[in-house]
């Protein structure tokens, strides 16, 4: 061999031993599912829509798949935390803002008075959400989602709210991006609430993030820049029958894959079922007091009631999180 | 070397090989293109925003470029072509429907009389428009426009409106796609107009399609599947200060690279100017008469006016198609 030609043997081999890494197809791509009838429906899936000339093959342009976050993705107990984000900023607008101290349930939140800020009811949380959403530009609420994020704290994990996102569906996410899915968030929770962090926590780009919105009005500034600023009206609520329609709207194609944990997203199973060909319906049961928590039928927030039904009657994908997770959050 | 050995040697000089076609880097990426200031500019913003640890670095991730369509992907004279489209369409519905042959603008567009349908003006258009866009499933109209858009010529090219996109614009988005640009529609046009066609003309996929819609319902069908059904009401407008509303909404991130070519996409343009760093505005001006159209500031269609001027004093990329394109269409 020539030296020149020594070189591009020594570069091609490398190349050759980077591809064929022996073990990189044995290695388990759910490490935190345990083996059983759910981990193997999703494998079995994932195998039969990308086996090239297999009757189910599907093309990877077309292989969408779409998750809920609260509840699916992330906890949702004992509040969701969109709301715990609302309640904390809330509470330190009130302490600068002397306009608002002097009324519930700002008074309430600033005193700790649980019982006046419960009394202010729905009207109460709706004056909560317009003061911290809105009357903002678009960038200046992304900074205080980012500051809450980064130093607030969940109440019974004592953990920054991100660390409180379930490992198995982390290596999900990432299992089917490997075999050329393009994941995707399908969210009641609000659009611009996810989008600062759920690419660094979820590997979801803020296009790929679909969710709840109020309207944002373009507005040039006196430094001749152009603001966007957000206004105390809703736009679009993706929850629900609103689901299929984000989905529509944002993705413009349907899922073969959708994963979710709550009646709000039986209409997106329902709609990702109404396709052709293979595809997957998955609901997270939360079954596990001990590691996370325990509600389903009665539950106020996140209630799975009809969705569970119907999954369980067709032969949805139904996780047993107790049964089917080996552990829940990373730090466990 | 053993027999093994060779194999592997052999498939990884294939494999080099490939990967260092010659040439492959010298080769012009934008050849329909005119050397000059207006190439010269896209080809080193392109440049310094991929060069590893130049001062204008972006990541991959962040490299976001938005194009409105009509008169800047493919042409939009002598009528925008969503348009011809909803006339085509509601002439072939009245062939069918006696009760709206009875009625203007109906009548006239069966008989081919342009004075009584110009005649019912904007309202004319927009029961066109309301007949042809909604009462139906959104599979049913992405299955009309295809039908249609497989089979209608344009009335002066004699060529399907998908050969009238702008050949030096397919380069240039395949060009930002090859430097890690992710190519964004934003348009005016109707979102569900666009994604049936976009991915295979464009190589843009539905979810990287933003535009105007309607509003669009989940319904339950009788026999257990779930249809979207398209209602006769407008749901946003992308045009104008709705484009940085509706890539906020659509995308969360603001471009540092936008296309386009009316007062329309003024304000995405300002939207993308004012971010930090990097950042190329292009308008394409439309001066060819000859193998397009010309057509500026007193153009219904089209009109480019404030939009011009604010180009011309900023120093963005204006394109003199005349001066700058070898090409307008592939078949030319």
């Amino acid at each position: 061999m020539t030296a020149r030609f020594t070189r591009r043997f020594l570069i091609a081999a490398a190349l050759l031993s980077a591809l064929c890494r022996p073990g990189l197809a044995q290695t388990d791509p759910l490490p935190s599912w345990n083996d059983g009838a759910v981990k193997k429906s999703i494998t079995d899936f994932v195998a039969r829509v990308t086996t090239q000339g297999g009757a189910d093959f599907v093309p990877p342009e077309q292989r969408i798949a779409t998750f809920d976050n609260d509840g699916t993705l992330w906890c949702e107990q004992p509040m969701y935390f969109q709301l715990a984000f609302a309640l904390d900023r809330a509470k330190a607008m009130a302490a600068k803002n002397p306009a608002l101290q002097s009324k519930q349930p700002f008074k309430g939140l600033l005193a700790g008075d649980k019982k006046a800020v419960a009394d202010t009811g729905k009207k109460g949380i709706e004056q909560v959400l317009t003061v911290t959403h809105s009357g903002m530009t678009t960038q200046e609420f992304t900074r205080s989602v980012l500051d809450w994020i980064g130093s607030a704290k969940h109440p019974r994990f004592q953990r920054p709210y991100t660390e409180l996102v379930y490992q198995p569906m982390l290596e999900l996410l990432g299992y089917l991006r490997a075999n050329g899915f393009k994941t995707f968030i399908v969210s009641g929770g609000g659009i611009e609430f996810m989008r600062p962090w759920a690419e660094t926590v979820y590997g979801i780009p803020p296009e790929q993030v679909v969710g709840s919105s109020g309207v944002v009005k373009f507005q040039m500034g006196a430094d001749g820049k152009p603001v966007l600023v957000k206004e105390p009206k809703v736009e679009f609520v993706d929850d629900g029958p609103g689901k299929p329609v984000g989905i529509n709207r944002f993705i413009g194609r349907r899922p073969i894959f959708a994963f979710g944990n709550s009646d709000g997203d039986q209409q997106m199973l329902q709609w990702t079922a109404a396709g052709d060909g293979a595809r997957l319906m998955g609901i997270v049961h939360h079954t596990d007091a001990e590691r996370e928590y325990a509600y389903d039928r009665q539950s106020k927030i996140g209630k799975l009631d009809k969705a569970l039904d119907e999954g369980t009657a067709k032969g949805w994908t139904v996780v047993d999180m107790k049964r089917d997770w080996k552990k829940v959050f990373a730090f466990q």
